[in-house]
């Protein structure tokens, strides 16, 4: 499996936009097991990301899926930045699904 | 929803053991929605878990676990520490869903 966590952070006062607009998006990604949109509780602007899939190409090829570019298209101006970002190796757990295709 | 992402380090050599007794305690915990174990891609003591909870009563309950005491016990020793840790606010997404009771 191969695992993102991302922190992002939005143009003031659009955190609620953006997030909206990417939970609009991550439905029905093939190979994608997990993919959690959550506020930071203390950051007012940030956003983590946290995402599993089976195959790191599954994530790559996402990014072509017509939804998810439409997405980034629309996100970009939402975005102020890129904070952190974590390469994992999930191992397993709770919630790890197949998206619906 | 609550949600927590944390990194912990092992004691040098003890990551598979740890995640292991992580993976075994994890199954069924009431309100739990989300509990993914990840090894860092490239430090190689280092653990990271994502977890979503429908509250953070949820959460702090299952501490109290008999599994979870159990295996917390087991864990002390492997542990190096606790590197960082962010609470988060999830919203949505795929992959989170009911631990069976």
């Amino acid at each position: 499996m191969y695992g993102l966590i991302g922190k992002m952070m939005t143009v003031d006062g659009k955190r609620s936009e953006l997030t909206a607009l990417l939970l609009e998006a991550v439905t029905r990604m093939p190979g994608c097991l997990s993919y959690i949109v959550a506020e930071d509780t203390t950051e007012p602007n940030a956003i983590w990301i946290t995402e599993v899939w089976d195959t790191q190409e599954s994530h790559d090829q996402s990014l072509t899926l017509p939804e998810v570019r439409a997405a980034i298209t629309k996100a970009r101006p939402l975005i102020a930045g890129f904070e952190k970002g974590v390469t994992t190796t999930p191992l397993g757990g709770h919630g790890l699904v197949p998206a619906e295709r």
